[in-house]
Formats: structure tokens, C-alpha cells, sequence
């Protein structure tokens, strides 16, 4: 039996403070904020099955039971101490927190303090942007200051992610652009937007993106539904510089993911989507990404949002899938327990704490 | 042990009604019409072997006999009797039956009556515009009788089909183009074509596609080689609709079909190629449509065309797959046995009875 | 347990004859040039584990034996009869040698008697260009001695193979270039070539894969990481024209290279990156393959380069793979024990005994 160690949960956000009705509890089961057809339901996918299997135990219910048998009693704990039971029994030993948008979710300290763990800040790009557009008179302090705040986020997060970051532009043009080029996007941007409104300039998020490197912080890149492989020419131009890149949520296309961290000194790959959302198959994707990738080069993270359930699952899920894994590789002889060991020890937190620069 | 119900084919064509020689009866075994390169056969192909499995013991041979044996034995059974053992041992009871392009294959009452099932036509929108082409006099009449056949049609079909339509144009532009723009195309096209000429254009065949939406029956889009990302933006335009969308044939990007059928609560995911086509390998397919497809998106066909071996080793392969992926996960804890024994039966026929509207 | 015959090897390199250091044995376990991040080791792939599984024992060492310990013994031995040992170990009867371009690694003869097998060359075209670039005169002297040197090329080599050729312009325009138009692409080519200088122009490419077509030999496509769909239209332009398609390192596009050499009876799919590269998953991306792909139209290879251990791992994994996916096919009744039999020896030897005109 292969063991993995306490984890390090290197992307998820907070949780959700209220109490949820089963048609709230059931859109955060979700990949993305979808309503489910008339006559279905999102309990059933692999995500709440898997809600059903792990969590129903830890309030001291039968796996499996109905959906609202489960939250009856969650409402009946009350959600801060179903949230103290679920967290506490997830083996999440530090939880790296993505703390943007800002929302209604519990941030580091809170999600910490709940789950008797550690916990740090990723800083999110596009807000903290938005954020600096809000309170500067100008252009050219709209830049001084956007530059100011990536790098004085720099000494108090992790990490950096960007969500639009890797969308359009970074594909067809990875270079860093031009201070003119920079200066004239700002200007139209400032000039058309409302308070508030979100950085959707591909120079502009270019430009942010470049900043974030320069700090030499992590940074970790949505790739939503895009094939990894648009992201070879940034991963090409931004190759020796000292920052990071984490791919994030590759799904259904991490062997590329993979084949670019094994590519690549400098980037990395979640195993995000792994876990959460594919329960029953979860060892059958994990396996996938072990193809190619360098077993230095793969990040557990939970990508958990809004429910306990969520980074739980991930958590149980990803254990079972990777014991299994590891084990029948070491069965055939195909690999020594040792190594089986070693390996499972650096995907579930050694290699996030080398990259993050944590202490054990 | 995992029971598939009955089951729905909701997509397939009909079959042939002429004795068929070893050769005629191998270009069948291919997915696409081609022909074996010197010294290979199609026989050695999962279709191939499939078919050796399961259907000589339903004609009184040994499983796995040789190809010119079999085809020996159908010869002296002759092609009626043959087929009626087949389809009758397919264990479906509904075939929905793509009747175009006009051939020379059963249309759904000869199909009922040969497998003992119910039939239900499914209208394939080119040919029906190729045929009000050919009967009318002007662009006007062209366009108004076109809206008049596909509403017709709609009253007596119980879903729509399309295979140039997911071509081209719709990923570029998902919206319905305007009735100048159609107006322009129609008589563009119908002043180039030869009678009986294939609607290729572009715009036109959006049209079509968005008059089938107004009608509110499903519309089943082939996806061929497609990635089904390309029907992202058709998938959020038509949201809302009630049209609901059945994405088949997306092998070997099945896994981005079934993101999408979670998506959008009116998108749905063909499993035909799993099946007639994979073999042994069915059940590996299968459990990457059951990563992220909620589980009342998913649509068992057969996709069979013109042998009746093609729709009796869908169903068989199919239900050998379900059950070992599905009995598989109820061993392992990961799914309960009622939630594995409710899923089989969605898959293989509620969700099809669901979403056509087909009585029980 | 099935068995697998005498391999034949389709697409390798020769072998280094220098003694190698840990580090650039390391190197050459990457399957591009590349790095290893800092705190990790090119030895913490599956390339690695497989390498520490199936080459101490050849040595004397103990399986899974560490990486220093191992160099160490190869050093003792001699890098003559450490390649001697695991060449002859391999089970490999038959290599084809890619020998272009020219460098420091064993080419045909010498591989053939460290292994003690035969072995033959395939020509890659653009270093052969390049020659003819760097000894001829004048623009029209230049493409008589092109021709003339891929049609000399062609009788004392069993294959060409092409890395260039494969990106980029061929997706978009497979048919062959225009005398006018390569005329003009070599002129301008020359012109700013410095000597040595790599064939680079698109024209010139796609002219110089037409000659080799032209020559009737089969004719190996470097995929690198492009979706085999591109080249459905230089497969179609060439279809029936009497030289075949060979298809390399397709991963993850894998389905899609088994699909299409499905619908091209001219084209075939490389097994290569199956093997040497996924060790413990090597069944499970063999299985892949075997979804789609007719029997007679996949090919083994081992793809290794520089070390004679990554020829050992591919045979050795690639056996094991074979063995295990189509044994257990025969267990569940899939299969005959038959018919698994002789797919074995197609995909091990006879389909690229057939293709290349080999002798038994």
C-alpha cells in the first residue's frame, strides 16, 4: 500500500459561510455555473457521487445516502461545524487560496483556522488590475501603480494566477509588448470603462502577465477548454527568467500539459480536474498525466470552490487514485516501491513545496 | 450484476435488403467508406472481431469462426431470415432511424417489423432541402416551402439530423443569418445547381439548422472530426431555445462532448462510435464519457448502417461495457449498486424516452 | 500468454560510442532536448523507471538499481559490450535506421553487428537537400540533382522519412508545388543560404516530399506535436499513387493517426511513443491505438536515439504491453487465442516486413 503524505492543496478557494439549500448545494457540484437539464440532476456525475461516497460518513451518515438526507444534517450541524468536520478529516495539510474575485468566501486565515491547517494567498491578476485602475487619476499612474502593486502583492503571496491571461493573445503574440503599445492599450481601456470593470485588453493582460513573471512569483494560467500547446510560446519566451508557469485545469487535455512540463524546466502541471469532478475515474485520468510528465513536474491541487465537499472529495479521491495507480505499477515490478513511494510523496506535496517555496 | 434494460438506439439507418458476397460485406466493417490496403482486411478490426463474437452463435456457429464461414451460413439462412434472427437477439426494443439519404435500405417499418421493435424517423435536413429545391419555381417559394417541409417534417419525425451543418460555417458564425443574407444564398445556389445537387452552402445550411431549432424537435449535429469546442458558440445561441442539441460521432473528442452535454442543459452526447466500432476496448471508451457527462446526458446508439450484425454488436459490446465499468465501480465502493443500476437504465433508454419523448 | 515474434524496429537511430557521464545519460532519457528543472531528474520519468526496470538485470545489477550504481557498470563493461549486452537482449531482428543527419551516432552496419540483426537505412530528405544544395551550381543544376539524388537514394534505402516536411505549409496546400513556383522557392532559397544552411522553405519541403513520393518508397512523417488531421489532405492528394504513409510519433493524437490510417489504405501509424516512453502505461496507450486502426496498419518501433538502453526499454515494455492488452481480450472472449496471435506478429514484424518489402 502506497501512503501519501499530509497534502498541499496548491489551488482552491475558500468556502461558502451560509447555510445552502439542496438547489445551491447542487450548482456548486458543477464544473462551471451550468444549470442542469429538466428531469436530470448534477448529483448525478462523478462529483456527487463522490459527494455521496466521502462526505456523508464524516457527519456520521451512511455513504451513498440521499442527497437530502445529507444536507438535512449538514443544516442540522450547522455550516461552520460540518465545515470544521469535513476540512479537519481531508489530510489537506496547507491550502494555497486563490482569494480573487473578491466574494462571499472564507480566506486564508478563516479556511486555516477551520481546517486546523496553513494557509496562503494566491494573488489573482486581473482583479488586483482592476483594483489599481479604480484608484488611479491617470495613465501613466495607472501603470506605475499596476506595476507597484503585482510586485508589493509579490511579498505576501505564493503565487499569482490570471484566468483571461492565457485566453487570445498569449497564443499568437508571447512576447512582452512595447511601453507604447502599453501605454496606448491603458489609455483606451481607462478611457472606455466603467468603475469596476473587468481587464479584457489582450495587450493589457500581456503586459500584467510579464509584470508577474518579473516578480518571480509562480504563476499559475487558467487554460480552461485550450490546448496547453498554445502556451508554448509563452512557456518558449518566458523559459529562464525565474518564474514558474502551473498549468492549471487541462482537462481533457493534460497529456499535452504534461508533455509541456516535461518540456520546459520551468513549467509545471495540476492535477486539479483529476480529482474533484471525475471520482470513479479518477486513477484512469492520474495515470494519463504519468505518461510523459516528469514525476517532479505534477502539483495536487483540489480547485475546490464554495462547498468543503469539494476539497474533501479531491482529497480522498486523489489518495485512492494515486495508491491505486503507484500500486499496480509496483505489483507488475514495473516499479520499486521505493520509487512508488518517493514519487507520491513529491506529487501530493514535496514538488509544491519546493516550487512555493513552503516549509514542511 | 449491472441489467440494461431494453434498449433505445437513438441513432441508426436501416439495413440492407440483398445477399451480400465476403467482400461487399467487409466495406461495411468500416467507419467510413474505404477500401483495405493489399494484404490487410477489415475483418481484423475490433468491427471485425466484434462481429465474429457475437453474432455466429446467434446463427448457429461456433463464436470467432472464419469470415467466409459465417457468410456462408447468412447466404443459406438468406438475407430476411438472418436478419430477423439478429436484430430479434439485439435486445432493442426502439430504433430511431436516420432515413436519408433516400437508398436502398429499410425505412422504420421495415425495421420494426424485421427486430419485433418500435421505429421512429428521424429527418435528415439536407436531403429534405435538396428535394424542396427541386420543387419549386422560385427563390421565394424555395425558402417559404422550406420552413413548411421542416415544420411538416417535424410533426411526424422525432428528432432532426444534420451532417453538413456542424461543417464550416457555424463555428465562425452561430447566429441565424438574416433573410436578406438567405435570401442572397438561396438564389446564389439554386441558380448554380444541377437538380438534385447537394446544399453546400454555407449560410443556407445555417439557416436550415436554425429553422430545425424553431421547431423544437431535437436536432442531432455529426460532428465527424470536429472537436465539439467549435460548437460552443451554436450551443450558447440556441440556449434557451427548447430545442435540445444530441452532438454524435465525436470520437475521438468525446471527452470535450461530454464537457459540453454538462455545460449547457439542452446539449447531449451520442455514445455511438463506443460501441459498433471499439470492441474491446468499448468499455475504456465508455468510462471517458462518464468523466464529466452528467449521467442524464448520455445517449446509447448504435449508429449501425446497412448490416444488422453492425446495430446486434452495438448492443451487445454496449451492454458488456456498462455493466463491467458500472459493476466495477459498485465493487470498489465508488457508486452504490441503485445508483449503478438507475444510470444503466438512463443511459441505455431513459434518458433516450426523456429527450424524444418516446412512450415507455 | 501470447508470444511475440523477432521484432521489427521501423524507426530508430544508431546508438553513441562514448562513454556517458549521469548527467548526459540523463539528457537523453528526455524525449525533446530539454532540462530538468532544478530539484528534479529526467530519471523521475517513466522512460527512467523502465530503464532502471529492464537494463541493470542485462548488466548483472538488480532491477530498479539507482541511476549511479548502473552508470557505474556500463562504465566497467565498456560502452562496446554494454550496447553488445542489451542489443542482444532486445529481441529486436531487424532495425531501420534513420541516418540523417550525419553524426556521431552507429549507423546501419554497426548497429546490425553490435546487435547481431539485420539492419537497413532510411533516408531523411531535407540533410540529403542540403548536400545537393551545398554541391550544386546553379538553381537548375540544383533541382535536376534533387530529383536525381531521392531516386538514387531510393534503391539502397528501404524508407524515407521526413521532420520539416510534416509542419506548416502541407496542412494548408498538400498538393504538389508548381514547376514555376519551385523554380522561384529554390532560387530564392539558395540565394540566402549560407552553406549547411536547413532546408526551411515551405515549397521546397513540400516539392521534396512529392520527389519522394514519386520514388515509391514508403514514406515516414515526423507528427512531432500536430493533430494527424492536418494531414488528411496530403494523404488524400496521394492516395492511390503507390508509396505509403508512415506516420510518427503521433502521441497524443494517437486516435486520430489509428483513425485515419483506417480511412487511407496508403497510410499506416507508428506504434513508437508507446513504447520507449511510457513504461508502465504502455498497455494502456497500445489499447488506444488499437481502437480505430485496422491490425494490418500499425507498426512497432522503438524511436531510440543515442542509447541502446532505450531500443531495450521499447522492445521490452512494447512485448509486455502487446501481451497483456491482447491477452486479456482473449480471457474475456473477445478475441481468439488465434487471432491475437497473429495480430501480435503483424504489429511486431509482419505488417513492416509487408510494407517494406523485407525478407522473412
Amino acid at each position: 500500500m502506497i501512503d501519501t503524505p499530509s497534502l498541499v492543496d496548491q489551488y482552491c478557494h475558500g468556502v461558502l459561510r451560509t447555510e445552502l439549500g439542496l438547489g445551491t448545494f447542487e450548482t456548486h457540484l458543477a464544473p462551471t455555473p451550468a444549470l442542469p437539464a429538466a428531469g436530470t440532476t448534477f448529483f448525478d456525475t462523478q462529483a456527487g457521487f463522490a459527494v455521496r461516497r466521502w462526505c456523508p460518513p464524516l457527519l456520521g451518515l451512511e455513504p451513498h445516502c440521499p442527497p437530502a438526507r445529507y444536507l438535512a444534517r449538514r443544516r442540522e450541524l450547522g455550516v461552520l461545524e460540518a465545515g470544521r468536520r469535513l476540512l479537519r478529516a481531508s489530510g489537506i495539510a496547507t491550502y494555497l487560496v486563490d482569494t480573487g474575485p473578491p466574494g462571499d468566501l472564507t480566506g486564508p486565515a478563516e479556511l486555516a483556522a477551520t481546517g486546523d491547517a496553513a494557509a496562503h494567498e494566491i494573488v489573482r491578476l486581473e482583479p488586483l488590475a482592476e483594483q489599481v485602475a479604480d484608484t488611479s487619476g491617470t495613465v501613466d499612474a495607472f501603470l506605475a501603480n499596476l506595476t507597484e502593486a503585482v510586485h508589493g502583492a509579490a511579498a505576501g503571496a505564493v503565487a499569482f494566477t490570471s484566468v483571461a491571461g492565457a485566453r487570445g493573445g498569449l497564443a499568437a503574440v508571447p512576447e512582452p509588448p512595447g511601453p507604447g503599445e502599453v501605454r496606448g492599450a491603458a489609455g483606451r481601456w481607462l478611457a472606455r470603462r466603467a468603475a469596476g470593470g473587468a481587464v479584457d485588453d489582450p495587450v493589457l493582460l500581456r503586459h500584467l502577465l510579464w509584470i508577474a513573471v518579473g516578480a518571480g512569483r509562480p504563476l499559475q494560467l487558467h487554460l480552461g477548454e485550450r490546448d496547453p500547446g498554445t502556451l508554448a510560446g509563452f512557456a518558449a519566451a518566458t523559459s529562464g527568467l525565474g518564474a514558474d508557469l502551473v498549468l492549471l485545469h487541462g482537462y481533457p487535455h493534460h497529456r499535452q500539459a504534461a508533455r509541456l512540463a516535461g518540456h520546459f524546466p520551468h513549467v509545471y502541471a495540476d492535477l486539479g480536474p483529476v480529482v474533484a469532478r471525475t471520482g470513479a475515474r479518477a486513477a484512469a485520468v492520474l495515470a494519463e498525466f504519468l505518461e510523459l510528465a516528469p514525476f517532479g513536474k505534477l502539483l495536487f491541487s483540489s480547485g475546490a470552490r464554495g462547498l468543503p465537499e469539494l476539497h474533501v472529495v479531491a482529497a480522498s479521491v486523489f489518495r485512492g487514485a494515486l495508491a491505486r495507480v503507484l500500486g499496480e505499477w509496483v505489483a507488475d515490478g514495473a516499479w520499486s516501491r521505493a520509487d512508488a513511494q518517493r514519487v507520491a510523496g513529491l506529487v501530493a506535496a514535496g514538488n509544491a513545496r519546493r516550487v512555493y517555496r513552503l516549509n514542511p
